[in-house]
């Protein structure tokens, strides 16, 4: 399989694997999940399983009269109800990816994370993987961690660069190239990160991550643009043609998210990483088509 | 005067006025910097005083050769020298503004911070002010700091207000609109930039900037774009309008500024601030007009 240039090739791809996965769904009530549901069932690649509550059944029951075969619908006694609910289902198996509806992100983390009955397994880091179509360059390109941990210790770097790499292999990348983000190219003790970052570097050197390029710190143009690179004297097989970019801390992150949403043209698509099965947690900034990309994302994940 | 919208503006705004500066270029050694020097010429908006070493004199003369009026050459025994001599200039009045050529940043910034001879005031902060014109938002934007304070303290941040506010209402802006850039919208001890952000926030109810709206912790989408500011309900004199962003540190700064630059066809001008003179130091992978564009913000700067 070769390489994912953008979501429309993501969704042949979902096709092609004959992936149909069914979908938890916490708290369906607004008409954004509402087109992320109607849209997959349309173009047959999920069934749902809804958890709602009583006072929002009316609005849940119209998806399932279009789709009868394809929905089913479960009663909570409130959202936080809905959320241990859409959990367990994912953790015995029902369902192969969970998603937040109306309900607060810090409500659903809560069941997600509950140590006896959630999805995070015993010694897994929790993490987040984002994946942005972006105009002007020649394929998706993959960032962490623009929601979950503020700054990122060695081991949780390396967390993420586990869950990660594996997401783009599976997307057939079959050596990702992977930039470290900062402002600087040096190592240097000013900036505690570049010292990780020579620690992951040594790693993957010694065979750590398999096959794959890692290397930085470069900053985003050196990364993504081989014009910036060359004026820099930098040359490597990660600059200007990087897949993944892990950024140094939350907030580098979601400036690099909101910036290329915003400014960039970008098309996104976001899940939850380290959780026993993908977990969708769109925010409500991100547009329709972005929620529908993750979801997309979530059921292509192993 | 109203409000700059792009950088057409701010050069017809540098001849309203009727500024001509002496610039001080250390090591104008390079295309780049002789492409910005000559377009002012030939655009009549500064003269320049050209600091280079005996092995580049015959590059240099090429340019004094074309404008042998506005031009004058000054022999240095090495870059550090020239940095040193360019410095003085300035100290001493003879130039306005002072400009790197191909000499290192670090070895700029020896000169201009040397405690005896530099550029910067007893008690003053160095940082650095970015400005970019946007296709898609109405105005210039405003950002803070990209390149010198690695994690600004409280009274870091209170500096870098009083400078880029100042030069906002000197271009124009009566009422800067300055959002605190964050991933949150909470105060949050987790995030301690954000308590510091709550102290300017105070301080600027308490009248501490004058005439300001300043407003945070935001995210980009939230502090440039209504809608995004509307779907989260936060609305206030500066979500979508702001005119000057304040990133919490050099890494997230940094990724904005490579990032509209590189997916978001920004043009971009940069000075350092909090000096005695304005300081030009253009990153290597800055397009020309940006180093262009940086000159002329310097110029227009009191």
């Amino acid at each position: 399989m070769s390489t994912i240039q953008n979501f429309d090739q993501l969704i042949n791809s979902l096709h092609k694997r004959q992936i149909h996965k069914k979908v938890a769904v916490v708290c369906p009530h607004d008409p954004h999940t509402e087109y992320v549901i109607t849209r997959s069932l349309r173009e047959g690649i999920a069934e749902f399983l809804l958890f709602t509550t009583t006072e929002h059944l009316t609005y849940v029951e119209r998806i399932k009269m279009l789709f009868p075969e394809q929905v089913e619908i479960r009663l909570a006694t409130d959202g936080d109800d809905a959320a241990r609910l859409g959990v367990t289902a994912v953790r015995e198996g029902e369902a192969g990816v969970l998603m937040k509806g109306t309900l607060n992100t810090d409500n659903l983390l809560r069941a997600v994370l509950d140590k006896q009955h959630g999805l995070l397994p015993p010694g897994k880091t929790l993490s987040h993987l984002t994946v942005a179509q972006l105009p002007g360059y020649n394929k998706v390109l993959f960032f962490s961690d623009v929601a979950v941990i503020p700054r990122p210790t060695l081991e949780q770097y390396q967390a993420i660069l586990d869950y990660d790499l594996k997401i783009c292999r599976h997307l057939g990348i079959e050596e990702p190239r992977v930039a470290l983000i900062h402002c600087t190219e040096k190592t240097n003790e000013k900036f505690p990160h570049t010292v990780s970052y020579a620690a992951l570097k040594q790693q993957a050197i010694e065979g750590r991550y398999g096959k794959t390029y890692i290397d930085g710190p470069m900053d985003v143009k050196t990364a993504c643009d081989h014009h910036s690179a060359e004026v820099k004297g930098i040359s490597s097989p990660v600059t200007g043609q990087a897949d993944l970019l892990i950024f140094p801390n939350i907030e580098a992150g979601n400036t690099f998210y909101k910036t290329v949403s915003l400014f960039g043209q970008a098309d996104m698509a976001g899940i939850l990483t380290g959780t026993l099965a993908p977990v969708v947690v769109s925010s409500r900034a991100d547009s329709n088509e972005s929620k529908y990309y993750s979801l997309i994302l979530a059921c292509i994940c192993e």
